[in-house]
């Protein structure tokens, strides 16, 4: 089921059509718990630039380095890694074609120099060899693996020994906020209970350590990465906790009712509440994890 | 209710009985939920120098400088702010005569040069003109306020125009860990509601910014400070995590027994869980908040 496609960045992107669901192999759970519409994909964008300097700083490869980024999806963060690391030879792989094709598009319209080769396959069963790569890079993957250390193995196959691996992920149960009420709360909780039905694990990012040092990793670094939004920093407002956190929050709507998770009225509620957040005197914390692991 | 002492900080230290019990004024809640232990006192001499790097930086006031530290309970912050403020006059006041002369006796052991005017009070009713002071500072206190806008009102009062308040606060919300059980994570949420019946807030941190802004500040910046730590740092593991945080938690299994939140089985399995964060593979994240603003 994997079949590779390698095209210049600029190459025309095809037209996408209306959400086609969810695409995961059979490695994977049932769903993407944050689905594949056109919102979604210009979530991930807004997220991605509003956090590009705190998630992507520390990252820079030297040009000619080959670089694979597992799991690029719509290359939200492809064209910040691009940015970063002018000259790479970078492989994107995704599952989704459709993702893989709004990748394309992304990149040829912001990085149209960029050397990218787009790989349609899933991570567990790249077709390339040991070693190939001199570094992975992947963000906000791990956490829809049921089986993350078996997806982290399967790419230190692919890394050249001394070569590195970054993994950036969230941990949802990083959030908190004020005013903070338990209907705003019980809303953030059913993405983490929709993300473990899926196959997933949202709370992710606490784990990155023990995942890596199983998965045969060495010098393991983890550090936090901290979003905090208040009142003085009304852009950081706008574009994480309105557009980046509570948007993610209210996409799982349907799902969240379809599981019998929450009536529409108190979904509603919460995602009202949870908006407080964003409005004068709201403040709202999250934190993200970066790790930096090296392939002995 | 007021009694000033003032001394030089190398005053000889009176001796300690055991515990005296909270010695809360009647605008404070009845607890100090903390406690008075020698063995509290201990835990946050042990916090406060793990964290000191972490908290402290970036405050350093000009040597001649009349700075308050409000609430200085045992001195466990003190003596970080003298070794970063080198000449400053320095107030401190605290409700608690024994705190005081805890707090003294460490100043005379590690700063014993200090400028330091004892205050023995509370700091809702301090007894300085307006204006006294060119700094105000205070850390882990407005937690334990039942009207923490109340408290900073009357800082801002003794603060002069233009001079700065510099508030640092924990928040039990921030508190995750890897393995998380569900025991463990009632036990950490124990020191929550002790904290609110004792008249408290355990979540402040996040509501620095609109409770400065409420009490009157103007130019009110925070920033999140974070402790995270994993096998990558042992001496953080056992600094902060073990003998600081359970710790922490540990010594409020008699009050939250007391209260009947808890049973002593269901408390010590929730410890005992909570422990395994500082256990190989284990990760522990916590989040301080440091603000910093002006009196207009």
């Amino acid at each position: 089921m994997t079949t590779e496609t390698t095209a210049p960045a600029n190459a025309a992107a095809p037209e996408h059509g209306p959400d086609h669901g969810p695409a995961y192999g059979p490695d994977h759970g049932p769903d993407y718990v944050h689905g594949y519409s056109q919102t979604e994909a210009r979530r991930l964008g807004d997220q991605a630039d509003t956090l590009a300097d705190l998630l992507h700083a520390g990252t820079a490869y030297p040009a000619g380095s080959r670089v694979l980024e597992a799991g690029c999806g719509v290359g939200a963060q492809t064209v910040h890694l691009l940015a970063a690391s002018p000259g790479v030879r970078l492989t994107a792989a995704d599952l989704s074609a459709d993702s893989l094709a709004r990748a394309r598009s992304r990149v040829a319209a912001q990085a149209p120099a960029a050397d990218v080769t787009w790989h349609h396959g899933d991570l567990h069963r790249l077709p390339f060899p040991d070693g190939s790569f001199d570094h992975v890079f992947l963000c906000f993957v791990l956490e829809h693996l049921p089986d993350p250390a078996a997806g982290l193995a399967a790419l230190r196959r692919v890394l050249r020994p001394g070569g590195t691996i970054t993994v950036i992920e969230g941990d949802h149960g990083s959030a908190f906020f004020h005013p903070e009420t338990p209907a705003a709360r019980r809303t953030v909780d059913h993405l983490v209970r929709l993300q473990a039905r899926a196959g997933g694990d949202g709370l992710l990012g606490r784990r990155l350590h023990p995942l890596l040092t199983e998965a045969g990793f060495a010098r393991v670094t983890v550090r936090p990465r901290t979003v905090y939004a208040d009142d003085a920093r009304p852009a950081l407002v706008e574009g994480f906790t309105r557009r980046t956190f509570v948007a993610m929050v209210e996409a799982v709507r349907a799902e969240a009712l379809e599981a019998g998770l929450s009536t529409p009225e108190a979904f509603d509620r919460g995602i009202a509440e949870l908006r407080r957040a964003a409005e004068p005197g709201g403040t709202f914390h999250y934190t993200f994890f970066k790790a930096v692991a090296v392939r002995p």
